[in-house]
């Protein structure tokens, strides 16, 4: 087990561009509203959390907003961008001197400021005291703080608080639309990290499939997959938690939890699912593989897998700005059921069961969503948006329009559910679209699903991920092939003849 | 890299005595104080966390007094035990039925009853109704509840809640330290699964040793043990966050948190200092080992490592029931003092030394602490016991006497801290028991700890850890001897001549 990666020197330059363009941005809001140039967005990174009552603590990772503006990964920071001035100011706690026997040297501000590269760095005790002095407007300075709805959790973001907050006027309203919008839209800086995530990633995944065995554990591969990324990329974190799903797990969406903790043994003829993504530096990846563990697919796991495959690659093929994201989920739908229909599953018209929704049923979980500092990266539904109402579109996590700069997941996938297809099937409207006899036989079979990271680009997008994808590829990289196969393969054959 | 071990089953027998332990001494604490045998024991498991605002949701580990009395993984549960009859009762959260799609099979209440050896199994919304029918008193039933500080975080333990507790009367003092002090000592079940998360992390530990090489990053070391330990021993949590102290940073007593994250490269001539360890079924381990990463000690590291070494056997040595693990403190600090002394590190007379408190300039920590389901396993100070004041003494975890069934690590360390050394150094008082010429060879050595975790037995103890301590077999694992050092090797060769 070896890699040809190394990970590489984090630009903090990345943060100084993201503080400027949310300052232009935000500039650009207050003008047009005819506000004044004054205050400061200002923000509450990440506190470490202890294990209920013990001194346990938890692996912190910094809060997302306050490392997408500064790049702290150090707990106990607040931050703060003068909208007057221009100026970013970082606030350190002040650690007690016993903190350089138990944790570490206690760095000096200094070594915050050139690091992060940051206007001025004081103590989190300080704040009311330099946010004063800065203040040039008359009255309280007046604090732009983080208070918005994540569309994901359903959970607002906790705004900053302090010993002497009430010494300020505070405006809940303004900061979180605008930064959140600087969110979606990766710089090449951005890019560059999301892309070395996603090669780390794909590297793993291919070293799990080429080490994956009927009787193994699920949780085998999860461990072969974090020390890959680990080892050779550097990553601590994962995007989230691995999903290594075998057999009738593979239709259990989020499997891999707590009270589903990857622990099946693999069966021969079982499909894995392996929804597997490392972190570098706060930026994630998010990318799943799907493959018969025994390495060789039968007929009916090509015939879905395949399915699911034309329905990634015609998403990808289509995407550009100005596309919308739930036609995309449409022609995703639309692609599986053609090729079920094909393959002998669903019988009857495709428009009339798109029509009655059916792909839902075979895919209740939305086409992709933004990926960056968060697996789901805020910004889905712009403020006021209405989300879809039907079966399968209500679970889109974005339905907007695609943007130069977007990174968002395109996953389709295809599942046997009982939950859902056995109501389909009784359902006077839809049994008629099912072929008993052949969809029977795909009850317990699980389900695929192939994940790639895309950036959308000025007149089309990019794959940023790099595993095997066709049956034949996979096939062979579990027998032993190199990754990428070479192309060269053919030709130098050739030339030995 | 394979393993010789693997995950064994797990008896749920275990959680069952851990009840009966608990009814047994709470009744007979009830009888002397002529209180009535009736009520609950009533506790909330952990609920699972996200990240700030968003849905990601961190990996859930149970409450650990929860899963010290139930065994239960799950998220969400309450659980009782009635004191009356003696039966266990646990509540489960209601799913819905989306459940099924996302997160897995909804699991009928009989699972938990049959897994978890349970008398019976309800739903969270029927607690009320569920203990106002069992309860036999007048009244409204008595619930006692969780409530009670820990001395290591000095945090203090949140009472079950639920919506309709203001039905029921509330005993907040009387289950805590009864609780703990089950938990204080070990049954053979539980021992059984401490000596399982040992192997199979001094295994691990073996594994790093052979694999370090100069050039590489800490977390490397990091990574390969996380590995070993999920891939061989199905270990997905470890006790604590991995400390991978190279250099001057082995000196850092809790290095490896996020702000010191394992991530310098390993010089030439640096010494490692590992502190990982492994949980199993709740039950960790706490394991450190300090090597030369290039495989050979020098004179001046086999000094500092030899110094610990014996300061580590001879606590083991002397440990056994009614010994006091001040005394045992106290006998590291003093073997070290010596052999700094026969070093010609220190001069002077060693009592004085003592006396003088010159042992906590280099071993700031304490010698040990209690180990099981928390890593700093509570139950170290009695409920009105006072910590020692002394430098070093105070930073003892426990002050008690030694009991058998105690699982405890024995960790004596030597560090050259400058935060603690100058001072010394320039105090009058103690300035004249260093030998400035050689003291200053060791500034930036950084530090030596080994770390076994110990059960002590009726009439002695038992090292629960397996890693080789003595520099002949460090280096020789180093050098790719297998290991244990088959005992064979000499006679065997003998029977060649």
């Amino acid at each position: 087990m070896a890699s040809s990666l190394s990970p590489p020197e984090v630009p903090m330059e990345l943060h100084v561009k993201n503080r400027e363009k949310l300052l232009k941005s935000l500039i650009q809001h207050l003008t047009t509203s005819s506000r004044p140039l004054q205050g400061f967005v200002f923000l509450q990174g990440g506190e470490e959390q202890t294990r209920h009552c013990t001194d346990h603590t938890e692996l912190f990772r910094q809060e997302s907003y306050f490392a997408y503006l500064f790049g702290v990964r150090e707990p106990g920071f607040y931050g703060a961008l003068d909208i007057a001035s221009g100026e970013s100011i970082l606030f350190a706690p002040r650690l007690p001197d016993e903190y350089a026997v138990w944790l570490g040297e206690i760095k000096p501000l200094s070594y915050f400021k050139e690091r992060c590269m940051i206007s001025a760095v004081h103590y989190t005790d300080e704040i009311t005291k330099v946010l004063h002095q800065r203040y040039r407007g008359s009255g309280k300075p007046l604090l732009y703080l983080l208070h918005g709805l994540n569309t994901d959790s359903n959970n607002y973001s906790k705004p900053a608080d302090f010993e002497g907050i009430d010494k300020f006027k505070m405006d809940l309203n303004t900061l979180h639309p605008i930064l959140t919008e600087c969110r979606v839209i990766k710089s090449d800086l951005e890019l560059n990290l999301i892309q070395f995530a996603n090669d780390i990633s794909s590297e793993a995944h291919v070293e799990v499939m080429r080490n994956t065995k009927v009787g193994m554990k699920e949780y085998q591969l999860e461990s072969l997959f974090l020390h890959h990324t680990y080892m050779y990329g550097g990553c601590r974190h994962c995007s989230y938690t691995c999903i290594c799903a075998t057999g009738d797990n593979s239709a259990v969406l989020h499997y891999g939890h707590a009270a589903a903790p990857n622990d099946k043994t693999l069966q021969n003829g079982d499909m894995a699912l392996l929804d597997m993504g490392a972190e570098y530096h706060f930026y994630g990846s998010d990318i799943t593989c799907s493959f018969p563990v025994n390495g060789t697919f039968t007929r009916d796991q090509s015939l879905i897998y395949n399915a699911v495959l034309r329905a990634h690659n015609a998403v990808i093929s289509s995407m550009r700005p100005g596309v919308g994201w739930v036609n995309m989920h449409k022609l995703a739908e639309k692609t599986i059921l053609e090729s079920l229909y094909e393959g002998g599953i669903l019988c009857g018209d495709i428009d009339a069961m798109i029509h009655e929704r059916l792909g839902a049923v075979f895919m209740s979980h939305g086409l992709g969503h933004f990926l960056g500092i968060d697996t789901h990266d805020p910004g889905g539904y712009l403020q006021g948006a209405e989300r879809p109402k039907e079966p399968g579109l209500k679970a889109l996590r974005t339905a907007r329009e695609l943007l130069e700069g977007m990174v968002i997941t395109v996953e389709p996938g295809c599942y046997f559910i009982d939950a859902l297809l056995v109501p389909a099937m009784e359902n006077p409207k839809t049994s008629k679209y099912f072929n008993l006899q052949e969809i029977n036989k795909f009850r317990g079979f699980g389900g695929v699903r192939i994940e790639s990271d895309v950036y959308v680009t000025s007149s089309g997008c990019v794959n940023m991920t790099k595993c095997p994808r066709e049956i034949q590829d996979i096939e062979a990289v579990m027998a032993g092939a190199p990754w990428p196969i070479p192309k060269t393969t053919i030709s130098s054959a050739n030339g030995e003849i």
